[in-house]
């Protein structure tokens, strides 16, 4: 099989229409977009390395979702409404039930948001995948990360650190398989391995809120990437957090670097002023997306992280790092 | 150095104002692009891995350049001006004078087409670089592979081969050294790692021209892919290719497999109708971009390679393919 084979064979899709706003897909130089008038475009890339994102034995079918949904995330992060999606892939081989796994589990994500594949490249080398992901967003309304004031209220949707748990049990880690129920490793890999982007919610927020982030390399890593850009801090009130009932007999130093340290939770984190708890909660019913309100944002730096008596917790930020 | 230590040392660049239709870049969970009223979005995504797309001595200034240069011939291709680009890299380690030198070279290129770096991806793994380019047409004007028309004539930019011999130079291939000028390889190696991407004849061409396509693969090959798109044939006149100097000492099978089958050329290849010749003479003037006629659609499908008497040429079309 040759280069234009695999893709024709795996990744273009005659039978499926393109939508009125791509004017133009897979197989000429460039794809064609045509964001409404009013929106603007938002672009994100992601890049997923074998062994580092992934494990090299993870179904193919998984990875085709998550490579997507991490960019999708991206979107959601910024209140955007997905327009299409190109996928670049170094293959160590053209490897054909491979390649339809992963071709199915990218197109059911695809095809839920509407998210066409309008472009790529194909290649030989080690396994690789990046991924760039195009929204629009109305001007002026995008979900920044600069946008959070002393005052706001900070939201979670969802809850954190199950992903995490599942990475240390398929790691063999002790404490985790000690503490974890015995029939809990399926559930929690299908947090880890099929994260569902926030789209919905996202999309409800936009105009609404002050900032927002997607939570990928750990609660309080990326807390921080707010408040750095915001020149503010933030109380988190540990109470608040939801906690997952797998996490629930973890040990509390680790139960704790799970929730805030976790990574690859995929739910969204993001501030709003108080009077607008009313529409917060609406926007969540409406995309029906768990909401929690988990702190706040104040006007000195730093994080503190509060237990249930208001007390501040030690605990150290461990955002992920690869060149560290 | 950390991953984000590594993005603000060689990739953020505060001193450098982002232009008006950028209102976000680096450092948002995605950035922000506002096409034109009128217009649409164009976007390509190219991935280069090592020892396949270039050695692992390459210089990285030249390495940066190319990367980047590759993406902008394809919104050439389409008529398109750069808006922004995003890059993915994942790399063994975080060496500092690689990825200064690399910085250098893309920037320089970014640079001159006032096309911004507005976001991406590092991550450790084995080198691959992948960008994303995005870029604006008006609407209805993109320049598409499958606009080709019987009767219009055939236009190559520049000249092909000089990548090709200058890759074979580099193999160390008996015939590529023994009929070489001695002193060719630094200026055609510039044209192998350096390629111009033809983005002022593409958006002079515009509207005027029916398809068009950029050479990676070979002028055969990607003149093929045209025809296949528009349901057309071509006639080409070898007499009319322009010929670099390098490759006038060539043997005949190895010049014409240079010229026709070459690869890395980024050369436009283009066909408009024969009442637009004044106009092409125009855009080529305006662009400063030496253009040639040199052959012509016909309703007839195949390719056919003519002599200087008009006779067909016997060769065989290897554009090159990553799987076979």
């Amino acid at each position: 099989m040759g280069e234009f084979e695999l893709i024709r064979r795996h990744f273009q899709r005659p039978g499926v229409a393109l939508p009125g706003n791509v004017p133009l897909g897979i197989g000429d130089d460039c794809a064609l977009l045509q964001p409404a008038p009013g929106f603007q475009l938002a672009v994100s890339t992601d890049m997923l390395v074998e062994s580092r994102h992934f494990f090299p034995d993870v179904a193919p079918q998984a990875l085709g979702h998550k490579v997507l949904a991490v960019n999708l995330s991206d979107l959601a992060a910024m209140g955007a409404r997905p327009l299409g999606f190109t996928l670049a892939l170094a293959l160590p081989a053209a490897d054909e039930a491979w390649l339809t796994a992963f071709a199915q589990g990218l197109f059911a994500l695809a095809d839920a948001h509407a998210c066409p594949l309008v472009g790529g490249d194909t290649t030989r080398g080690p396994l690789n995948i990046c991924i760039t992901v195009l929204g629009e967003v109305r001007a002026g309304q995008a979900l920044r990360r600069d946008a959070a004031r002393a005052g706001d209220d900070l939201y979670l949707s969802g809850r954190t650190g199950e992903a995490r748990l599942a990475l240390e049990l398929l790691l063999g880690t002790g404490w985790a398989i000690a503490h974890t129920p015995p029939d809990a490793l399926p559930r929690l890999r299908a947090r880890l391995e099929r994260p569902v982007p926030r789209l919905a919610l996202g999309q409800a927020l936009a105009g609404l809120t002050h900032a927002a982030i997607d939570l990928s390399d750990g609660l309080a890593g990326d807390l921080g990437h707010i408040l750095q850009a915001s020149g503010v801090g933030a109380e988190l009130a540990l109470a608040e957090l939801p906690l997952a009932p797998d996490l629930q007999a973890l040990p509390e130093a680790q139960r704790l670097d799970c929730l805030l340290n976790g990574g690859d939770d995929y739910e969204l984190l993001f501030s709003a002023p108080p009077d607008a708890r009313a529409a917060i909660e609406a926007a969540a019913r409406t995309s029906q997306t768990p909401v929690h309100r988990v702190g706040r944002i104040r006007a000195e730096p730093g994080l503190r992280v509060l237990n249930a008596a208001g007390q501040p917790v030690a605990f150290s930020t461990r955002g992920f790092d690869h060149f560290k």
